[in-house]
């Protein structure tokens, strides 16, 4: 909120309250907890916001005052502020009991309309028309995005708080709907400013360097991002894209930066190998699910050679999921298999070579660099993440979130890649493996009704045959 | 919906369809009647628009399918596909009981926030969930606002619709908050396609021709509007504004194509003398208010001479009043007065020079034409004007509508203008009267808050004087 | 440049000054002559923007106050200062002799590289350093274009002016060069301020208001036009363009505001039906030829369905020829034709059915609608035609200058169309005759080459053939 | 020329072309030598080229070919094939003695014009025609620039390469007419790939760091560049400004990333520290002489409160002058100078208190970090800059090319500024000293004209005494 280009402020006043604050914020040891005097004055500012008294130039003055205020709290001051609004800004129970008698007595009736509407009001609370008057700031919309992502850290110690988060996600659902956002191709001549924004929010694979997001948007590359028209520097969401003539195995493969450049318009295979959310406070507001399609059509009109859309994603919670499923372990790895490992075992380590062993042997990262047990260890890694990919959680979806995310989409289970990203966050998380969702054009909506049915996962033939061996 | 460019188009399905019906309205006599096999079919649609069913592709299919089939309904038909909109798809009466015993059961506990969510939860009906599917499509939000546009001419006679249409306002509302239009320039160098708008949209004083708005965009008036990101060449609401050394009290002056054009730099007044509301199907969702004071801004840092800033409005309704109040015609025309009309009267027209027959000496229009007769009038007709201006409805809010408008967001009654509209359409409405309202920076705020307390009008000591006389 | 926008002024001071000018231009009873005291003004204000003292400030205050004091002067007066400008401000002939001497005397030296330099300064003159100092002016290359329009008119009556025109049109030559250029398409949503130069500009079938202009760019329509970036809403040449389905053969069919809209998407021919050159002042300088490959380009990209690419073009000295042409009527006009244009003669226009006879008879524009006289009359008027299209200069070019333009180009003449333009302009000046011609991107290179070696036109056979008949 | 963005490549051929180039020039070892059949090749292009025969496609295709063969030389193929250009492709002296004899005979006739204009003819030369249709190309006219910069880099051992480098400044000087340049505010906001310019152009003070620039384009900072129509993202000369409340006097301080942000609004002062100019290619084509002025305007329109405009510049000669002057320092350094600085030295270095000892004692740039002897040296060192500031060259005009630019602008010498620039290069230059510059607005043109009048250069009184003392 505090960033913002002077030629982006369309008013006045609030605006050098905000920077004053952001000036005390730097200069101040940090940031203030509510004394009681405060408390009041937050009261009297809250009331008088609620009871919309005044024009709209108070109201905007009113809601700058508020802001800043807001700013200028430590975490504990703005649970307190928040708190106040959930609890005191509700409907009144009298008046909900009353209309929803008249309701229930009307419903045979042509009143019924009328008193569900009536209903509807009572139960209505002024918790949002507080908000929502930040959206007069310049950049307000963030200022309330950001405000959500305080909400859902505190909102675990307070049912008041997740009551307001509820509120406060639908009307940011509403805002947000997908019809408001704008595809925007990202690229090397982007403003700095919003290419920022990339190395700070990149979730995936850390973008370590301006060279090294230059290398990301080069002519082999491609990165698109949502946008909403009130947060015009601020991707929501967005995707980075590989051109290449192959399904891509291998990350550090992908983002070296000395690798010669592909000639696009020869690209048969967009790879999309990093996609981010970048607005906690959005959360349980999708728009990633269209993403993809946009970014699949953009592609094809540019490059009409393109023909197989694919990621290559990492398995975030593999590792986790194989130690705490022992007996996955045992149908994974064969007697042949831990055979053949025991013969790349230095001789103390031998007694590890069965599926309780392995997860020990596993936990130092190094194996990955014992190019023979690496080797060893491949067919057995490869169907137990097969049967990760696989499992499901209670409610019969994917366990895995990323996977969650693309068979939701439509995509299918292409290919599992061994050694795919040997950074340690990918030996951390994965022992190395990455994996290939495909999206087919011909195939992407018949998959997303399949699993929206609950049908099985959409897979190829060989993860299909690997998980069950 | 149909007019729309080629390249704003995000994606083809549904566009094209949408494309096909225009040609087919063009083709076809006329739109058509639902029969029952359309019913049916409408039937299916919302019901499976309702489930969510399916990937967003599909969703957007859908409501590609609907729109089209709702663009080429008559209105009867749109009415009844509107109807099983509100009638169907409704909250459950069951449903909401038990979320209402819960609630009130909870309100002592930790438990009310979670309950007081699920009521609400079970109050929401699915019928938003349909109608903003259509954001998806190209144009979606401008599709929407104009079937509420079609929703207000059917819901006096369905209360079922009443019910729908409040809902569709309060989405609405939050889609067009104040905060995300963007204030624009309009010159003689916008679009065409834009420009063209404004000759359609003019309400108060018609535009003629594409030479009488280049005119109105001289070089010594400027035009604002509001815009919603979603709507890009529709104008929501627009201000002409006149930059001039006095304050205008001829509404042909100012429109006249063959006046010299004013040096801007050395104007001290800005006269807004048209403000259009342009979109019927966003009635109820305000915007006016907090146009003026961000024109005025705009203004002032343009033109650091400008001092004074007014309007120079119609009397809409000042006719109408007078002829329903014939003791205010008594109040206003002293004897002096109606001796002085006696001298300019026809012999056989003199038993007219009284109260009553005033009226109907006036229902001529002709009577402004004659010089002597209508200087005559004038003082009779200022008062009669003035009593008009302060006059109040049943809730003690300004009878004129523009006088509403402009004492709400901070005006005060500066001045009237006597002959200052001799249109037929000013004739008719107001006797040729105009009025100034005086929007000064400094008092505007004070304006409002007084206003929305109740007090009295803002209005210029002479006015004041001038009714009370 | 003097209807500029504010935004567009960079500077104040001179821009107020044109300002004043266009008051005054209005204001008086119209421009000046010259007197004696002016003309020494002007004297002493070329000398000393030909010497170049002070700043750039001062020598943009100059620019300013020169052109002003241009700009106020009727065409006597503008005359004479341009022949101040060209018959003061040459190379010193003296100077010249030395440095030529100086020149040939190094030939066979290493120091001819230096002579020749020193040969090309002195032969340089102060004339293009007065001029091009009003490009820092706003609008300035739009000034010195219309300079350069005046010159053209005065040209004849001076061969010192004649020579400035040459140095200028150098320099336009230059700074137009086509690598500056920008290919611009038009549409509805281009500024209204543009579309009105269209208007303007069109020189081939007149633009007769707004709604025909709209008609011109609806979405079965294209319209492409270069532009120079200092003259951004100028456009220099523009070629309106119709999809359809088949080789258009009649304009008023083409222009028909009630004409159904063709599906674009579907079209398979582009018909190029109107080429217009806007400024006179760049006479010579040539980008026409680039525009209509560059146009081809777009359209292809856009509708891959499209195949043919031709222009529906006028004869516009067709009848001037044909009536100094006597013996060309007797080659086209065969015994049969005659005997059948006399069957629709009355009574006593019988004798005119011979070749001198058909010129006096067709003088009066009205045959045109006498439907079967026309059509008696066709085979002869085509082959009349098919002559004239063929008919060569004294230099062996095309006679008419549209076939000049298009085969230079590289067209070939596809087809003659009959009672193809029945406006007053098309009677009079062809007949009612147009003609296609064909842009075959496989054989345009081929044919520019052709043309510019002197080979045959390009034609089809059935016109090479009707023109031997 | 090679790094240039797809979607801004107007033509597909030749751009291939170029590609195809880097894409070598980085593959092989490095660039060709021309061997005798390439050279007979080029030979045939150009004569191609400059015969103009074909049609504008063709000259496209050739210009591509051209170019391919021009990057893909060394810089001794380079040079021959410029020296082929100059050489071969000038006036033929037969023709232009002819010209000359007819233009001499005819100069007290009206037949002069003509001659003149016959003789200007017959002096031009095909190397321009040859040259500028790279114009044609994508970036064709970045490319004549960096041909020109190889050009100046060739000139000194070529008479020929020097004639033509003279026609190519020429042609370039009508091109970057001032009235053609853009001037741009550049932010934090523009593209990634234009900032990468500043990072690679700032020729002044190093930017270390895309953080050290994101600091020079804080709210306190203002960066301006000027650009050419066709050369889109290059920047040709950028000043880089600090908003302050006093006259900068250290350089370092001003660069300081972790300094506090200054609030612009309340600045008095802007401090113009460090001015690039980009392309040594646009040698002797000057724009920096209205750069200043026009960024003077944009910054007092923003920032009403600013009243001074200076420069914080270095003295890039200094030590280079100092250290050819000895009887300079005898002037400068007093006998109490002397015997000061001789209290701060080792005993061993004593000797070395006296004019000629200085120049060897400050021959170790270590003396600034002495804290006390600097102190010493400081009245004699800002007496020794003062003198330098006004000492003149052999054309009367100041010595130092950094003073002949600002006095040459307009500005005064104001105040020299001691160890205002430490870095190894202020230390090396001009031990460490550093010059204010002032733009006084109401004096710019006065102390332009008088600059060009040769008067005595604008200075503080202050200076000019200390320059005396």
């Amino acid at each position: 909120m505090v960033d913002e280009e002077e030629n982006e402020m369309p008013a006045g006043i609030v605006v050098r309250g905000l920077r004053k604050v952001r000036t005390l914020l730097v200069e101040s040891a940090g940031a203030r907890t509510l004394d009681g005097k405060q408390l009041a004055r937050i009261h009297d500012l809250l009331h008088e916001c609620a009871s919309g008294v005044g024009g709209e130039v108070s109201a905007r003055r009113r809601a700058g005052r508020l802001a800043e205020t807001y700013l200028r709290l430590d975490d504990q001051g703005r649970a307190t502020f928040l708190r106040i609004i959930a609890s005191e800004f509700g409907p009144d129970p009298q008046q909900v009991a009353r209309a929803h008698a008249d309701y229930q007595a009307a419903i045979d009736s042509e009143e019924r309309w009328a008193a569900e509407s009536d209903l509807r009001h009572a139960i209505r609370s002024s918790r949002l028309r507080i908000l929502t008057q930040f959206t007069a700031l310049p950049q307000g919309v963030k200022f309330l995005v950001d405000l959500r992502a305080d909400l859902l850290r505190f909102v675990d110690q307070d049912p008041a708080l997740r009551s307001l988060d509820q509120e406060v996600e639908l009307r940011l659902a509403a805002w947000f709907d997908v019809g408001f956002l704008e595809l925007q191709r990202i690229t090397w001549s982007s403003p700095a400013k919003l290419l920022e924004k990339l190395i700070e929010y990149e979730a995936v694979h850390e973008i370590r360097s301006w060279s090294d997001l230059k290398n990301r948007l080069d002519s082999d590359r491609r990165c698109y991002a949502f946008f909403h028209p009130r947060m015009p520097m601020e991707p929501l969401i967005f995707v980075e894209v590989a051109l290449t003539d192959k399904l891509a195995d291998n990350v550090q493969t992908l983002l070296d930066e000395h690798a010669p450049v592909f000639d696009a318009q020869r690209a048969s295979t967009a790879i999309f190998y990093s996609i981010s959310n970048t607005q906690p406070g959005l959360r349980g507001v999708s728009f990633g699910n269209f993403l993809l399609k946009r970014v699949v059509d953009d592609l094809k009109r540019d490059y009409p050679r393109l023909v197989n859309f694919a990621t290559l994603s990492p398995l975030p919670t593999f590792r986790r999921w194989a130690e705490k499923n022992p007996d996955a372990w045992q149908k994974a790895f064969g007697e042949a298999d831990l055979e053949r490992i025991k013969r790349h075992l230095a001789p103390a380590q031998t007694t590890m070579a069965n599926a309780a062993g392995l997860v020990q042997l596993l936990a130092d990262d190094r194996w990955v660099d014992d190019e023979r047990l690496a080797r060893a260890l491949q067919h057995g890694l490869r169907r137990l993440a097969a049967r990760y990919l696989l499992a499901t959680d209670k409610s019969g979806r994917p366990y895995d979130p990323v996977a969650r995310f693309h068979l939701g989409n439509g995509a299918r289970i292409e290919r599992l890649n061994y050694l795919a990203d040997t950074s340690p966050r990918g030996r951390r998380q994965s022992f190395g493996l990455m994996v290939n969702y495909l999206y087919d054009p011909d195939t992407i909506e018949e998959n997303v009704e399949a699993f929206s049915r609950g049908s099985e996962f959409a897979a190829a033939a060989a993860i299909r045959r690997s998980a069950r061996d």
